[in-house]
């Protein structure tokens, strides 16, 4: 097929093409390099040394011969994509290109806005550019398992089926989002919707969990192909996090009690359910919501697990429970279906002893790139302002006006 | 109270704002007069000759002693919304300014990006205003029935008890928004529930119908002070434009069967509401949810009775199916809760004859300002450009490049 993955760059990006390049698809990515400038106004960096995008295409393609082609834009720049479209014609176009972390958006008001019009803009404009120029084409697009909040009732797949007062219908599952970034996906859901009864467009939304990993079989080739490894409190999700910091001997920084349960999967499902989202499209004037994770853990879970893996390799691990910086409940019930992946062919690869070895090992290897002073959470959902920026400053010692 | 009117030069802001000073309450009103501008563009105007701001508010305070104070400039613009917050510190807002018509949202691209960036980030700017400046300030947002779209079970207010799998929550009522329009007021709502979850916020979302009339007792005191009227299709609500075009003899002009059932109130209601939502603000935390019409008609309901109406003052009526431009049901089940606001003491003005020829009358009375050319739907749901500017070109008579 010929696929177009927006966002290619990024982590699952990058990772899903490589995946679909392998399979023998013709893949195009289209990035504008945003989330590397995000980690330099965090003072940021990936745990591992991710090379450019130039670097990256070419060494994949000395090893394997696959092309993969660039478009270097941004989604929110309609006359862009609306070419890129025109100009690759795909058959199915892989959403990632979005501002995908919550403490990012809480930072303050001008990150909330900014989260919230990227990424309801960039979906707009690829709605807008499949009706105008590809309207065949099959939108698959990253939401998040976040959307749905943490009700009292099992969560469905994207629909549930009401009896009210005598009568039934099935509607869209209420959404309870938490942070400005999970209200922008929920934002992009309805539009996506809309788009598909009134235009008849196709899509897959895709309400991923929170991934980890980072060794996908493409990236373990070479190391000029390595993917990100985000350890830092904005944009490392938690168990990457909790292994950078048991490679450093930090305490594994639990928020609160630690009862937050959530769902979870490894990058490498992350790219195989889209490569089935791909080969199973969506009927014309469908959007269909598959819930793409696999298992479900508590924090404090995770946290327990990647101590008892430290420890087997010898390190000392304690687990800190911190004030919650977020505005969410501690312990609730959680039950999230996702069996449709599952029925279209997905097996998934659970999380094992051996993975989070092999996850140690990574933040091991690259632990002197790991900066402790990142892993604090200093965005408070509460608050207004955080000063992410000050302290960046303050850390690097240097003044900026 | 002191109460700040944000949008109060538009059509239900200005009637809110006159009743709001006229019972006694400090008024600021907040406004950029992009509605007008909206007419230029649209090469439209309110059958109602109306004033300038400046004129209007000079006018009421002749007439009656109140003094309205006027901030102009644009809630997008967050230094400007601040500084009044901090300045005026109400006690109430009342937001009215965001773009309004589901239409206008359907011409192209760039009036959905518009209006869905518009809305959403004035609304932004007001919760971040309010946390940061007025904590304790109660938001009156103005919402809309649309939100909901047309499901096939009784629409509650706001949210919903469900049952299912043996478990049981409150939960936000599921949307089905059938316009870029609509959409954005959808996400403002969850906008505004996160906010007032996560900062303490107290907030009342009126999801309103749709308003007819212009009359309120302040707006009759003199012609100075009189209302906006739109009779054309991208802002005309359906009632007013029903009784413009009765007025010069063109077909009520209804879109498909007329079976799409909708929520209406008279403006008199709509200004009644926001004073019983200022009386009874929501607790700290809380976002309340009520939904703000009197009655329910189908299109085709609205259609008869005006045309009824219309023959009892010697005009003669015909009633014209024309192809729905719109992408919605033309029958459906439609039964809208909407008790909360008569429980605080709302008396509900209904759909009278009586009202109908009031109407009427002020539209024979500007008959002369009508121009037909503007009442036929030229946006259509289906297509990704409607050459709405064209239209407006060619109807001048001049060319523009």
């Amino acid at each position: 097929m010929r696929i177009m993955v927006l966002g290619g760059d990024g982590y699952c990006g990058w990772g899903t093409a490589l995946y679909l390049s392998g399979r023998g698809h013709s893949v195009a990515i289209v990035d504008n390099f945003m989330r590397r400038q995000w980690d330099h106004e965090l003072g940021a960096q990936t745990l591992t040394p991710i090379r450019s995008l130039a670097e990256r295409v070419k060494a994949w393609n000395e090893l394997t011969g696959h092309t993969i082609d660039c478009f270097i834009g941004d989604v929110t720049d309609y006359d862009f994509l609306a070419n890129v479209f025109s100009q690759y014609a795909p058959e199915a176009v892989i959403h990632f290109a979005e501002q995908r972390s919550a403490p990012y958006s809480m930072i303050d008001r001008k990150h909330a806005v900014f989260t919230q019009v990227n990424n309801v803009v960039g979906t707009l404009n690829v709605l807008y550019a499949l009706h105008e120029h590809q309207p065949d084409c099959h939108l698959i697009k990253l939401g998040t398992m976040g959307e749905y909040g943490t009700p009292n009732i099992d969560i469905e797949e994207g629909y549930i089926n009401i009896e009210h007062n005598g009568r039934k219908d099935v509607l869209p599952f209420p959404k309870q989002p938490g942070s400005f970034y999970h209200l922008s996906k929920v934002h992009d859901s309805h539009n996506i919707m809309f788009a598909c009864k009134s235009w008849g467009l196709r899509a897959t939304d895709l309400n991923q969990g929170v991934v980890y990993g980072t060794l996908t079989d493409e990236v373990a080739l070479d190391e000029a192909l390595i993917n990100r490894f985000d350890y830092d409190e904005v944009f490392g999700t938690v168990l990457n996090r909790f292994c950078a910091q048991a490679a450093i001997g930090h305490p594994l920084t639990v928020y609160g009690e630690g009862g937050q349960t959530r769902g979870f999967l490894d990058i490498c499902d992350t790219v195989r359910c889209i490569e089935i989202a791909c080969l199973n499209p969506a009927a014309r004037g469908e959007c269909r919501v598959y819930n793409q994770f696999t298992e479900q853990f508590s924090v404090l879970q995770l946290a327990q697990m990647t101590a008892a893996a430290a420890e087997q390799l010898g390190l000392k691990v304690e687990i800190e429970h911190l004030p919650d910086p977020r505005v969410e409940a501690q312990k609730h019930y959680y039950n999230a279906k996702h069996s449709k992946l599952i029925d279209l062919g997905l097996q998934p690869h659970l999380l094992s002893n051996t993975l989070l070895d092999s996850l140690l090992n990574i933040a091991l290897r690259y632990r002197d790139r790991i900066d402790p002073a990142l892993m604090l959470p200093r965005v408070n959902w509460r608050s207004a302002h955080n000063d992410r920026k000050a302290a960046v400053c303050t850390l690097t010692g240097t003044t900026v006006a």
